[in-house]
């Protein structure tokens, strides 16, 4: 039909394989004036310049920290770089997220886990990740997050970076203050956000103080197992004030935890009937309370079996709570958002949003106070109260609405400031006092950012040994930073360049977040990390991290037709084919669908596409995974792999053929 | 209980609004001779700031381009800024995605339109956006793209960024090609992919040739509405190949259309019965079939309805498509990927992945041998077959894999190579030939790029006029590019600076994608768009894109209870409360719940969530939302904003208080 020669060789070409590639550019050329001229060209200052150059990543180039981030309401967990501010992955951990396979064919087990009151909720609010802890300092093996929408906390492997279990809480059903661990992960902690009556049984809101309950609930976490162990978690009753953010103590205030409170007033709202809304009824008093918590005396409580059963679940009454002296409250300034407890554990620091100081408790002092029963009275449940003046250290005026305080290891703390839409730096002081040039509980310095900061996040700078460097203001609205993608703005998190002291705190990128409301994200050196590139061996179940004995295996691929009319598919993934490719079935069957991706190459993932059937796989190198359809629609339907694999990947297809019922 | 000035004046400090900001840092004394300082720390080299300069866009800054690109298996799009490379959006289309409210609570309505023989398939396997075009050049006002898993489309109006609509092909299951627009867009076309019976109904496979069909869809676009017309589409039946990419003609080849085909062998596969797998029987014959098509000639013949009714569908059948002389075939190189159509419509330039060159085709020439009927024969369905010599203008060895090609407004031309992974510029020849130093129809220079590059996005580099300036390469692996997330490694962006001649295209950022496995993506100037930042008024329907006359306002917030026991609720959201703040409802009530956001300022977003009943919605500044659900569960339920909207954004919740049944 036509010259054959001027097709090339087909499959002979393919096979030449040793390709010199041409240099990159003309680069010799380039100096120092070339970059003056392009940057006046796109109008960079110098400033401009030095951002660039402590956060450009060329090619090739690893970053030096790994942030997790939760997703916000997306339920998801990203894993972003730094100084690139570059998105790695979105793990799914609550929300079906068909490219990842989660949800969508396997996954859902895990998903099932999740299910509330027996109903699935394919959502998440996620909150605050928690890395695993060593010491006090993240080991890089494990991370927790919390959802709030429903009081749930998902478990995943920092060796694949998938979610490995989701627990939900049956005592409540909002769990804002969550998670956070204990300094040798011993317990996952997951505070509690919107009081509602055991298990959010129904009471009438009128029955508020009586009814409606706070808590806290203590996970047990088996690293050897790698899963919460249920079975050795419990909670506390507290009372029904909105507890919110939480911090475990390490040093010296290590076994004891620290959790806030918003509504203290016990306000129920009502704007409808003329009752002052939530926001105003919850900000009435001039404080709340700080929650002071034995953990370790608590968890020696639980285990003498001082505990009463609760929708299945073994709770420390808020009466127990205080027999035992395991509870204690101390006035913090009304309606905080953080707590948070300094590397040596000495201080604890809380900033409430409505008063432009943060204040910080001395440890020691508040240890003295309960040793000597300084208290200025009791709440209305009867917790003691420890006495203000007693227990505080220091007070520092930084700014209007201050919400969230991270340290850097020179003794400078930092604090977001949401109405200032502004970061500041601050002189702790007690061991801290000497790494600062400027006076102790000083502010030194605010750093306006675009725009109204939540969290911030320093490099470790929630563990014993903070690095500093960077910190990352996460900021909720970025209004003007961004071209607009139509009314749905992205969030912001600005790079903040903390290397240097006192007035030395430039932001130095802007990373629009296009996906998801992040809240909270830890930020860990990235060699802390030993993440799997492919799984260990052919036939690895990563939802168990063990090999599947039932796994498919090159040349034991089959279709199976059981007794009791099951028909079972063993399948291999490999460049470019799947075997076999046919599989025919009747309208009606029960498909048990096994497949295998055998490759060893690193990035080699297969994905694995059914019409009709709402099934997407995503198959890293050895995974094998197991899906389950009834075929209820005859037809066919053509497989694929829909992760681009080879130079033949469009190729990689085979048919299910459904045959009709008679 | 304690000193009350301690914790600042309350209320009275929110009030003092003028902060003073300090100056952000100890700007003054940078330069460039801290830039090389820091540079040199990081082991940046000149090369890597002037990349730096030519892509950091500091805070406020706004990107000269927006990608649209597909999200792959992820089922979405995603919005990307050019040179920054950070991503903007992501844009809900096949998969739901709670925190835009897509899917969970409103936004099912368009979900539904999406589902396939009844069955709800939620999520996606999108492939290629297609932003409409007025007289062949992009107009910033739709997007259109494709789910090639299950055949549909999805629309999105770019006043804010949201889906509006989606179709599901009723003829087939499988649509690879699509999709693309008609130079005023008057048609979005939807190619096909693997061939099945019409309807994906069931036939064996051994009657591939009598019963499987290929097909070509053209859907109307109704600008007016900003749907597609379902009434005013229709589809060309094809021979069973698998037709793969289509590009419309444009300038003199407009009314023409051209797809590719893989498997024109017919090859079924079989590998478990010893047949070629696949990838090898698809792969036998050393060309495959271009496919031209006269669509305005189609458009005239559906119109005089020489059509059959095949699922409700009106179809040109094949015979008809020979008999009314608007499809021809010629062949091309095997297996091809790209299929491009010159800026000017002269040429239409082909790659076959197992070949080393592309193919030019002259369209002048392909007229030329219509109008003679140079064939060189028929296909085996009868359809005639251009002479390749007679059609063919050029071919350029550009070198191994070459799969798709954009174009600069230079002359130059580009390609891009999956096995050599790397981008080749040649130059173009006829009215292009002027453009460029290098002699016509020759290879200038390849960039290698990291890894496996599959398609290429030139700035509007598939107009009627090209910008040049920016490539991206869109590459499948990323290997050792970067830190590795767990075994699922991101696929890696990268942009090339092609603004220069010769050699000189360089790379100059590498953006990894950790969300999905984005294919193709279009590349607008981003002054082009005109993107709504708050709704047009208060009370507005982002589905109709209308005032919504049962939108809730201020003052009139209600519960209703009506005859039939359905309970409606009028509510209004504004910083920082919902009103009202009590719904009390009964154990199985159908509750209708509507829902205002009344704020007028940019980026004052409210999120609206209700635990237990799997709802989140994303209310932007003046969005109404309608959703409904069946109140099956008894207890106590707060909602919340779920998107940090204020300093009172916690406080900013209500109770959902379902009494249970006697």
């Amino acid at each position: 039909m036509r010259n054959q020669n001027r097709f090339g060789t087909g499959a002979g070409a393919l096979a030449l394989a040793a390709f010199l590639a041409c240099p990159t550019s003309g680069a010799s050329a380039q100096s120092m004036s070339d970059v003056q001229r392009i940057a006046k060209e796109r109008g960079l200052s110098t400033g401009d310049l030095l951002a660039a150059a402590k956060t450009f990543t060329p090619s090739g180039m690893k970053d030096e920290y790994i942030i997790f981030s939760s997703g916000g309401h997306s339920g998801q967990v990203f894993v972003i770089g730094v100084p690139s501010m570059r998105m790695l992955r979105s793990i799914a951990v609550f929300t079906p997220e068909p490219w990842q396979g989660w949800g969508y064919g396997v996954g859902n087990e895990i998903l099932k886990e999740g299910d509330v009151n027996g109903k699935a909720n394919l959502w998440g609010d996620t909150h605050h990740p928690a890395l695993s802890e060593t010491e006090g300092d993240y080991d890089g093996q494990w991370l927790f997050i919390n959802d709030k929408i429903n009081a749930r906390v998902g478990v995943i492997d920092l060796r694949d970076f998938e979610t490995k279990q989701i627990v939900k809480n049956p005592l409540t059903v909002s769990d804002h203050g969550g998670t956070f661990v204990t300094p040798n992960t011993e317990y996952v902690i997951e505070g509690g956000q919107y009081a509602v009556p055991w298990g959010a049984d129904y009471a009438p809101i009128s029955e508020y103080k009586e009814k409606y309950k706070g808590s806290v609930t203590l996970w047990k976490f088996d690293r050897k197992k790698g899963r919460i162990d249920k079975a050795q978690s419990f909670a506390i009753e507290l009372p029904p004030y909105w507890q919110d953010l939480t911090d475990a103590g390490k040093g010296v205030s290590d076994g004891y935890m620290f959790l806030n409170s918003i509504n203290t007033e016990m306000a129920t709202g009502g704007i409808e009937n003329k009752n002052p809304p939530f926001e105003a009824g919850v900000s009435m008093n001039a404080t709340d309370y700080l929650h002071i918590i034995n953990w370790r005396k608590a968890e020696k409580v639980y285990k003498s079996g001082k505990v009463t059963q609760i929708k299945g679940f073994p709770v420390i009454t808020l009466q127990t709570a205080i027999d035992e002296g395991l509870l204690y409250l101390t006035p913090e300034p009304r309606s905080p958002h953080g707590v948070d407890v300094a590397p040596n554990g000495e201080f604890i620091v809380v900033s409430g949003k409505l008063d432009p100081h943060t204040t910080i408790y001395s440890f020691p002092k508040i240890l003295g106070a309960i040793k000597n029963k300084t208290f200025s009275g009791k709440d209305e449940f009867g917790v003691p109260v420890l006495d203000f003046d007693t227990v505080v250290e220091a007070q520092v005026e930084v700014g209007l609405g201050p919400l969230h305080t991270q340290f850097g290891p020179d003794g400078y703390a930092y604090t977001s400031l949401f109405l200032d839409s502004a970061v500041a730096r601050w002189t702790m002081g007690g061991a801290y006092g000497k790494g600062t040039p400027e006076p102790d509980w000083t502010l030194v310095h605010k750093t306006p950012v675009q725009y109204n900061v939540g969290h911030i996040g320093v490099a470790e700078g929630d563990t014993v040994s903070p690095d500093g460097k960077y910190l990352i203001a996460f900021n909720k609205w970025s209004v003007d930073r961004f071209f607009p993608p139509g009314p749905l703005l992205p969030q912001n998190f600005q790079l903040i360049d903390i290397s240097g002291q006192g007035a030395d705190m430039p932001v130095i990128y802007d990373m629009p977040i296009g996906v998801g409301e992040p809240h909270y994200a830890q930020i860990i050196k990235a060699d802390k990390l030993n993440p799997w590139t492919v799984y260990p061996e052919i036939g690895w179940d990563p939802q168990t991290q063990s090999l599947d004995p039932w796994a498919p295996k090159p040349k034991m691929e089959r279709v199976e037709r059981k007794d009791d009319g099951t028909v079972e598919v063993y399948m291999t993934a490999i460049r470019s084919h799947f075997s076999p490719e046919h599989i025919n079935v009747k309208e009606g069957d029960k498909i048990v669908w096994r497949i295998t991706n055998i490759e060893r190459a690193i990035d080699a993932t297969h994905g694995f596409a059914v019409p009709q059937y709402n099934i997407n796989l995503s198959l890293e190198p050895g995974e094998t995974a197991k899906f389950e359809f009834i075929a209820d629609r005859a037809g066919v339907f053509p497989f694929y792999c829909s992760e681009f694999c080879s130079a033949l990947h469009l190729e990689m297809v085979g048919y299910l053929m459904v045959e009709p019922k008679e």
